[in-house]
């Protein structure tokens, strides 16, 4: 491993959320980094999974996903569903239904429940290679899109009400 | 436009980046807020642009991306390309060209150069249209991957030197 790349690395803000799948009777739930929005009409979240991870196959076959956001100081609930060797992830109170079946946290701050869908409404999706890269100040932390505020209007992009499966 | 569904959104925790692309001379950069890792091995980043953009045909024509993080206190920066009326984006001495040819922000917090390349590597790219939604608590912000330190032991995944394209 190497500290400096990871550093680099460190510099991509994201966020931390529990991902819940279901396939009728069975759920699951996992922590994930890797979320983001990638459209506006219609409102799309993108998800990168590891295909070796159980969950993937109750996405896949469920259809869809939720995202649970997990507030500041929920650093417990990443690590609890961060652990492979957890298997009693949705046996407790913790979870509620969500509107079109999937699991959904009680206690978080927010949450979405998502339809799989490909391509990536009006938007394309680019994956790129990292081929280069450099950290050019260890002691700066990176500007978040939420300090941001309005700056690019995107709140006017967002429809009144999210729309029916 | 919905206050509360941009509040909504508002809890998803994205970085904000100018992202360079070139092919041979011609050259542009845009700000962008929607840009995460998506794999280990390799590693990718996703980056997804709108296809209106006049960037877009510059990142298919030189099939590769920088992502230049932005760092707190840049919102400058940030506002600048962030603007399509702005025409001078690359003209003066706030930029310079990476190893594979791209435009590279001298005073970011940090520079990736990125080969166009898809599917997402190790990982899987799952797309999800927002059916359903609930901002929980709106006093609360949201835990960082960042605060997570090195909970999911995800520097250990990094290689020693970023691969030569």
């Amino acid at each position: 491993m190497s500290e400096s790349i990871a550093a680099l690395f460190k510099t991509l803000t994201q966020g931390v959320y529990v991902i819940g799948v279901a396939n009728g009777e069975e759920r699951n739930a996992f922590t994930a980094a890797w979320v983001m929005q990638v459209s506006f009409d219609p409102l799309l979240l993108a998800l990168s999974i590891n295909p070796q991870h159980s969950s993937y196959r109750l996405l896949k076959e469920g259809g869809a996903f939720s995202v649970n956001v997990l507030k500041h100081g929920q650093l417990d609930l990443a690590a609890r569903f961060g652990d492979p060797a957890r298997d009693d992830a949705l046996s407790d109170g913790d979870w509620t239904m969500g509107r079109i079946g999937l699991p959904v946290l009680r206690d978080g701050l927010a949450y979405f429940e998502c339809l799989h869908e490909c391509p990536a409404g009006d938007h394309a999706l680019a994956v790129g290679k990292v081929v280069d890269g450099k950290l050019l100040d260890s002691r700066a932390k990176p500007l978040t899109y939420r300090d941001t505020g309005d700056l690019d209007g995107a709140s006017a992009l967002f429809p009144d009400a999210l729309e029916e499966s």
